[in-house]
């Protein structure tokens, strides 16, 4: 981190002392932002922006011009994986997500290979690369995927689901050939997540976004379990063992112990728990990143401010709190207030850190 | 309850022996039903059908003909209360629930009043009356409502949501408007399910879809507190003290030691929470109605009865459970498998309240 100019992010994901708490925000990079909607329109549509190193680069930088954000994420999508396999990404405007040819048995699973990254997902490894040598080490720059269950779950539903009838149906009826295409989908995600930080990314985060719709039995097996297997095998790995890996199950207030157990270095937080619970439960054995309410930022900036000191007040004094928001910020949400938030963050977290900070 | 032929459920929900787990099914009576499509058919529209009483009852009794279930819902609308209030409920196809009148402003809010339930909400108790005289003592019947935040949100975001916006919004920078809204609903809901219950129905249930898009302290004040003020009412008057009162909050799997504190006398669970967990945490204060993912009704017959074997062994013997679904049955089930569900829970129950049935 030598050449980092801004490394609070990365130091507190290791609960290591900082002068200020970090901040960053999921989809920082996206469509609240008027910027991004014009490199979008220019694009076209959705995957050719995420397919034009260039452009994914433009928008990924876009925040840090307007917020004084301590990382930066790049733009991308979490289904980018699947696509690679052959299936066909596509977006519809206000259903999300689409796939051409979903897979819906046994037969059309076992068809499917792990992608090579650099053959397949080029276009990510090459974006990640401009936008380290566009950042030049002003803050670390995180890589993503989805994780094994939510990349499945897209998979064999075609799409955004309601009722996951596809998924549940396999899951129940044919569970062993789920474990199957997990396996694949873990080893896939591993190879992605090692190229991308062989290019450049200095953490990754792994989103869960559906594990929250399954029984506590079936999230062990079906989504966590996937997710430890890459943690294991980035943590084995010299090439990749020390950079920070970030979980994020949305609705797993009841399972913080077990992801703290898979040895990730971080876990993500949505609103739903109190981040002085989640303290409580796994603070001594992984950071903590979140957890304010998306919807805060509907409200005037005073109450924002408010927000953001209970959120650091919850935390309290000490090491290995990132703020973020619970989940990713709605695209109707006034820039400016998310302005307020990461200069509230800076300026209210700093008391906390006066004893460790010197 | 004596001219009651079959008590399983009522004596579940205080906790005492029964012969077999007692079970019922949130939305039993709906689309997943052709005979139910039939009725929906002829009355033209979805409100149209919860107005007309002959037609309500009709559909109320439509599922106890095909399955052994232990208790009838009444068939209506969680938001009734605020359509009485003058907001106009109508359905859209695919997305669900509009009111042509949403509340916005404190002003908008200043204006409503307290629905009297005999004047504006007749045709519920006339249901109430026609299904109780049909039903004739078979099984015990279900009257319900939304809960005051739940309601609350429709009301002013107009519909569904998915971000929340409005509902928020108001919360974050008008918390004390919020709180007058909640106080109107909660005497609403009060006054509506005492009317219900001098209709005829034997217990209720407060449905809380959304109180799991708060944060732990937004819970407590905006979805727990009014919902605990309708059952202190309800339990300090002698009409209605003895009825059961069944609260549920999807996603509550963190706030169950609270919502059993309010005074109810069962928690509907989602299945997100074991049912061993569950029961371990609050089991020796309220009876447990749950929890089976409404996706096992996708699954082959012999897995759903193996997954309802799995439900009552996490139980365990004893007293206190009401086998239902974590969430309402969803439109595209096979009836047929609901069948094969309730055989399997009454069958496979039995040896554990041996014990107390002698």
């Amino acid at each position: 981190m030598s050449d980092l100019k801004n490394d609070r992010f990365l130091r507190a994901l290791s609960r290591q002392s900082v002068d200020a708490t970090p901040v960053w925000i999921m989809r920082q990079a996206g469509r609240y932002l008027p910027e991004y909607r014009a490199v979008r329109a220019r694009a076209g549509d959705f995957m050719t922006l995420c397919k034009t190193p260039e452009l994914a680069c433009e928008v990924t930088l876009q925040p840090l011009e307007r917020f004084a954000l301590d990382a930066a994420i790049l733009f991308s999508d979490i289904l980018t994986i699947p696509d690679a396999m052959g299936l066909g990404l596509g977006f519809t405007d206000g259903e999300g997500p689409a796939f051409e040819r979903p897979v819906r048995d046994a037969a059309a699973i076992r068809r499917l290979s792990v992608p090579d990254p650099e053959q397949e997902l080029g276009y990510v490894l090459d974006a990640v690369r401009l936008v380290r040598r566009e950042l030049d080490g002003r803050v670390p720059l995180i890589g993503f995927s989805g994780s094994p269950w939510t990349l499945a779950t897209y998979m064999v539903e075609g799409g955004s689901s309601k009722g996951f009838s596809r998924i549940k149906s396999l899951l129940f009826d044919q569970p062993s050939v789920l474990d199957e295409l997990l396996k694949l989908l873990s080893d896939s995600v591993t190879l992605y997540l090692k190229a991308q930080i062989a290019a450049g990314v200095q953490a990754v985060m792994i989103f869960d976004t559906w594990g929250g719709v399954l029984t506590p039995a079936d999230y062990q097996r079906f989504s966590l379990q996937p997710m430890r297997s890459i943690v294991t095998q980035l943590k084995a790995d010299p090439e990749t063992a020390k950079v920070p890996v970030i979980l994020f199950t949305k609705g797993a207030g009841a399972w913080l112990e077990d992801m703290a157990q898979t040895g990730c270095d971080a876990l993500g937080l949505d609103w739903m728990i109190g981040l002085d619970e989640a303290r409580r439960r796994v603070g001594s054995q992984v950071a903590l990143q979140g957890n304010l309410d998306p919807a805060a930022l509907y409200a005037r900036p005073e109450r924002i401010r408010a927000m953001v000191a209970d959120i650091l007040e919850q935390f309290g004094t000490g090491n290995g709190h990132v703020f973020n928001l619970g989940h990713g910020i709605s695209k109707d949400v006034n820039p400016d207030h998310l302005a307020v938030l990461v200069d509230a963050v800076h300026e209210l977290s700093r008391p906390y850190h006066r004893s460790d900070g010197g």
